[in-house]
């Protein structure tokens, strides 16, 4: 995405964010005024991401401090009042939670100070995807068909996101023939956000259903997976968009990496372990219906995990803004070729 | 399914089919009085299935064989045009091509022997599918959660079909809790189809997206995967519905079955090994959108597998009407276990 639509910035007292539910079709900026409207964008999804949820956690309570500060009202009881319903939006990204505790962390200095420290978030946000778009293409040059799985691109993010931000540097190297972009079901971010994404971005690009990722990793088609990260726990499992764990297996089994990019503020290392990350299940209509059109037959029970869980023995790298994590050290030999 | 209208069926002289594509909404019978017709509805997936179209290939041979004798034309070569066409309608399916020949074989006895033949495929069917049931549910015995992709019940076979038959064996010995339905993108017969099936069959049922199997399987809440196959080949790969691989992934990761519920007609001795099995490539429209909603920017380019191959290593168990075949001698001992 060019950097004249940011997926989330603050203007003028409030939030603006591109309005994601309807894209592709349409491109909509929308402005956010109290945590209420922020909570219900971020439940429906409409911003969406894990950067940019952090950003909009830190927006969030900067937010809520400016409008208590309006009314006259105490700061610290309005920005408590927002940390917690925002954190409760979406209880799997921890990004999120993240953003919200580092502009609380400034309720010393007031409204003010909150809102510079989530200015600070924001400016960061879009730093650190420039530098993990720069390291994952160094660890990937040679690797010219790369897939990916629902949206890590700038929607996710401020400016240009993670994973996509590895595939732009290496298409800018002239170093990427093709990439296969997941629809990600159920809520077909793939689809609607990565190929308009990319279709921006000029880099070929082909879309297929998530299952059959596994047939072309395993038969050759593909000689990478780069994903993002909703949650990475402290041993280096990683918490993604329901689907990644079956792309993740499939690389292993055809041996070409799975590399994770996500920023520093994803590593939660107050989780031990993958199977202490909560997993939000998500309303069961997702998945009954698809584009809005009902797929099964009336009164049908569905199950719908929102995320998975890849061990971190099946991931050969996560790439963050300051450094990239070989989670599995048998896998180390063959990352340390391929930077 | 209960058995009072069959997917496929003679009467009357015509082919009588049940129309999957307007499933889950209507029930509704058609009639298929040519070759053209029938080639029709089988590359529209009014008919599908590997064993349902096994009986629509036989029935398809005498179809022609009985209007060509009508018309006072030369039998043979009217078969010989329609089982050309019917071949090409759908080039994975092996029981296709099975079902033509097995007709065809008749050929010398005129277009009653042909038809005679071609109801011995349908009448095969139903006692091949009944005895796939027994011995899948003998094997899985104890395992009371069972994930199953795309269809393969009664709607894809005459009456009782593979992995639902194996599915409604355990049910009726009080042997099955939960089956977990994948909606099987991008045609999603998992979710207009199985799920039918399921609830008609009284089954207990949640239906997933596809990409939801692996974290469900290497979570621990499933305890077998039972699918239906395409094509088998010499040395125990098998083509099944794209998305099918995945699932066996990840049913190694957790260390539980997949097995794979087929007829003999399935096995392909003619095809060596997996990487032989032509791979259809469906219409990039199927990824593209559904019930005419677009679901990707105009424009986007898509790749669109029918099928994927699952190797042999990766398949506890082979179960059809007379054998249970161990393609990987060292998953021997766990099935055995099970037996």
């Amino acid at each position: 995405m060019s950097a004249t639509v940011r997926t989330i910035d603050w203007r003028d007292g409030q939030i603006e964010i591109i309005d994601q539910t309807l894209l592709p079709g349409e491109l909509r900026v929308i402005a956010l005024r109290t945590t209420e409207e922020l909570v219900g964008a971020i439940r429906r999804l409409a911003v969406r991401g894990a950067m940019a949820l952090g950003v909009a956690g830190a927006l969030g309570v900067a937010l809520a401090a400016a409008r208590a500060a309006e009314r006259g009202d105490d700061v610290d009881e309005g920005v408590d009042d927002a940390a917690a319903r925002l954190i409760g939006a979406r209880p799997t990204a921890v990004n999120l939670a993240w953003g919200v505790e580092r502009a609380r962390a400034a309720r010393a200095g007031g409204s003010r100070a909150i809102l510079a420290a989530a200015l600070d978030v924001l400016a960061d946000d879009i730093e650190a995807n420039r530098a993990i778009g720069r390291r994952g293409a160094a660890l990937l040059v040679g690797r010219r068909r790369i897939l990916t799985h629902c949206n890590a691109g700038s929607l996710a993010a401020v400016e240009e996101g993670t994973a996509l931000a590895v595939i732009g540097a290496l298409y800018a190297m002239d170093e990427l023939e093709l990439v296969y972009a997941c629809e990600t079901r159920p809520l077909l971010q793939g689809a609607r956000l990565t190929t308009w994404e990319l279709g921006r971005m000029g880099v070929p690009h082909r879309l297929i259903v998530d299952g059959a990722a596994a047939g072309l990793i395993v038969g050759g088609r593909i000689d990478a997976v780069v994903v993002g990260a909703d949650r990475i726990a402290a041993n280096g499992d990683v918490a993604n968009k329901v689907g990644t764990l079956a792309h993740a297996l499939a690389a292993r089994r055809a041996g070409i990496p799975f590399v994770v990019a996500a920023p520093e503020s994803t590593i939660d290392l107050a989780t031990a372990r993958g199977e202490d990350i909560e997993i939000e299940e998500r309303d069961a209509g997702e998945v009954l219906r698809f584009a809005g059109v009902a797929t099964a037959p009336a009164g049908t029970a569905a199950a719908n995990p929102a995320f998975d869980v890849t061990p971190a023995d099946l991931i050969s790298a996560i790439v963050t803004e300051r450094r990239t994590i070989v989670p599995n050290a048998s896998l180390a030999a063959p990352i340390a070729a391929l930077v």
